[in-house]
């Protein structure tokens, strides 16, 4: 009820945990049933695969396809492949078709075909539809399961089909109007329809309909639909013909997805898409191993524009003492300059067209953000140690501000421009290229004004 | 329809910039009929505020209404104060109680103060209900409009009250249902009431009811109604006596407002709030300035280290080249553990209770990151430099990681535990952080090592 939590009381699972090794099934079903159907789900993300598929059995059967629909699809992958073949289809032939997709992608494909074979000839067809489109397309992500009705119908009737189809339609409250080769001309509201006279035609109710093409982004799709507050979005073939429905809680599922992705890699980290503790050391090493080498040997450039400074460090060690404070510094404000453009990106703030714009726009903010930099810098350094040295820490951030937020702000909309993901160019990479040219920046400064 | 674009075609919006410079209204409303309410106000949003203030009177009223709406509340803001009183009045009307305190947050509170006096008596009172709840509470972002049912009242009954309301209710399709002291006892979704007999009663169709308490954290109520794919959350007092409920499409919304600011954090920005293009060139550098003195502030730790170690530089320069090698791997190891683990903080994944298990795995993650990235190292240096400077480098970056992916694990857990947004240790934070530490690190292993 209210204020409920998602994570369960620590006693709790304590008890689960203990009765799964202890194999004392009573008293985990006892246990079990003390909680909500969310926190017995994110008791279970925190098992082991093999505890979870001990716990899992143990659960009525209603109770248990609520907790499977609660589970993220990579551990309903590995739960289906721990339970017996009997239990699994069972389990599978109540899903619904979008569901059934999301949890297909996750099985191995001998698995996954198994399975559909032995689904009902009707949700077969229905399964096979939806996956007959590309990996990341809303075709895949929408149901084909919609209620539609025509123009030329009234509300009464139009009602009197819909209530037919209550049990299985994914959503009754909007309805696509179609005409009678099936594209769509309109949509209706269940409250538009329940406002008006029951003679009514639905002509006169339908709104202009907002559409998705089944092969287009689901991403895309999806922000759509949120952002137009709409209840579902119809989906549509080439030839503006109804094939499916995307409701607003699919949408942000989708999104929610999406933007666990694009937090990870802004962090240069491979998204888990599965729950932090219920991932396995190995594979969190795993999933950040590669950006770090990636990254570790893009900073062996820094060490090779050292080496060629390496006579004047020598000359003057007072150099050295700046170098992680000068280049933190042009990290910094790449980052900043980064982050704030690719999220312009995400929300269609800004497009690719407009990257003069954002080149302008980002070398005025660096300049302006060098010059008060610059201008603490040198006074401080001046006082500490010499006016020199003040200067050339003083330009050095005046001129590493204005590359760095340039840089950082031009990458993610070059990403965009060759259709890459803008959330690739991660910080760690903007940080480890604004390194490199600091440095030089750095040394070719101190050489000119210390006149070595 | 279709695939539509929310930018609109530069075409267009170039020559609406133009009109809007010619002041040539006849041309400015015959472009401005070309797009879409979407396009239209990101159109709007690219012109400057007195540009958006000529352009925007130009429009039919019903159409302003919708392209008021959909621009960002603090471009509302500038607009309305931008409008003369009448105009604003007829619009402030129009807008939704709970659409009215997002505006009205961003209104200077004289403007916002004239307005509300200047509101019909029910809507006066509705909106004051909701400014009744603290900022950042559930209270304030739920509608009041709410249509609720009785239990012992049936299908046919409920079916005609919702008519009553249909016009100016927030959500037809989740009622509460409430007793007589309004206390909330299930919901009942207008799907169940379709479907039903027409004499069957409310409380046979009803189900149990996921509430938020109306001062509860807006994010997390709004969290909780996507996470459990709810069209609606009801929202009680601390009696649990209904006052408000959330629709799914305004939980998006609060959503997708915290989600960046989080991301604006995370790279060491003050969120903004508003289209990148629309925000002056001073205020991105005022979301900027004071995070990056703060961590310049904070890399003045690394000058200082390295002062302390100036003579072992002086003796041995080639220590110097590896510097932002080594504080790069060591800062990227870091917000790679504090990426992985805000997020999960964010999805509920795990709670500051589980802050050892963080430990101990982001432990083991860093040692095992620190054994291959240092092997590495090792390898590498041993041949282009000497085997005893290669065995510096391969124990630092062992060392490094194994403390930065610890660091910036538990960093996010902490600042959960005392109750502060883990976004505000952002990436740059604990880059900071950790340069000064790996550097310490370094030059005890080379002091070590070399004997120096």
């Amino acid at each position: 009820m209210a204020e409920e939590q998602t994570a369960a009381p620590t006693a709790v699972i304590n008890t689960i945990t203990q009765s799964v090794n202890d194999k004392d099934l009573t008293k985990l079903a006892a246990a079990a049933g003390k909680l909500s159907t969310r926190q017995l789900a994110a008791t279970l993300e925190r098992l082991s695969a093999r505890q979870r598929a001990v716990a899992y059995r143990v659960l009525p059967k209603q109770r248990a396809l609520e907790v499977f629909d609660a589970l993220q699809p990579a551990l309903q992958g590995e739960l289906v492949e721990a339970l017996q073949d009997a239990e699994v289809a069972a389990l599978f032939a109540e899903l619904n078709p979008d569901d059934r997709v999301w949890l297909m992608d996750e099985l191995p494909a001998t698995v996954a075909q198994r399975l559909l074979r032995g689904l009902p000839e009707r949700d077969r067809q229905l399964t096979a539809e939806v996956l007959g489109y590309p990996k990341d397309s809303i075709g895949r992500r929408a149901s084909p399961e919609v209620v539609t009705t025509h123009p030329e119908i009234d509300v009464t009737e139009t009602l009197r089909r819909l209530r037919l189809r209550v049990d299985d339609a994914e959503t009754v409250y909007t309805l696509p109007v179609v005409d009678h080769e099936r594209r769509i001309v309109g949509v209706v509201s269940l409250r538009d329809l329940i406002g008006a006279a029951d003679d009514a035609l639905v002509e006169s109710l339908m709104q202009e309909a907002h559409t998705a093409v089944a092969t287009e982004d689901a991403e895309l799709a999806a922000r759509r639909c949120a952002d137009l507050e709409l209840l579902a979005l119809p989906v549509v073939d080439s030839e503006e013909r109804l094939v499916g429905i995307l409701t607003i809680d699919d949408a942000v599922r989708i999104l929610q997805h999406e933007e666990s992705e694009d937090a990870a890699r802004q962090g240069g980290v491979e998204p888990l898409n599965r729950p932090y503790l219920a991932t396995p050391v190995f594979t969190l090493v795993r999933s950040r191993v590669v950006w770090l080498l990636v990254l570790a040997l893009g900073a062996t450039l820094t060490v090779q524009v050292l080496s060629v400074f390496e006579a004047t460090l020598a000359q003057l060690t007072v150099l050295a003492l700046f170098v992680p404070l000068l280049i933190g510094t042009g990290g910094n404000t790449g980052n900043q300059a980064a982050t704030t453009v690719t999220r312009a990106l995400a929300l269609d703030d800004v497009s690719p067209r407009d990257v003069m714009k954002v080149l302008t726009r980002e070398m005025r903010v660096g300049a302006l953000l060098g010059l008060m930099l610059g201008a603490l810098g040198f006074a401080i350094t001046s006082v500490i140690y010499e006016m020199n040295v003040g200067i050339v820490i003083g330009l050095t951030l005046l001129a590493v501000c204005t590359v760095a937020a340039t840089v950082g702000g031009i990458m993610p909309m070059l990403a965009r421009a060759i259709r890459v993901d803008p959330a690739v160019f991660s910080n760690p990479f903007i940080s480890t290229f604004v390194d490199a040219t600091g440095l030089i920046i750095y040394f070719l400064i101190a050489r000119a004004v210390l006149g070595i």
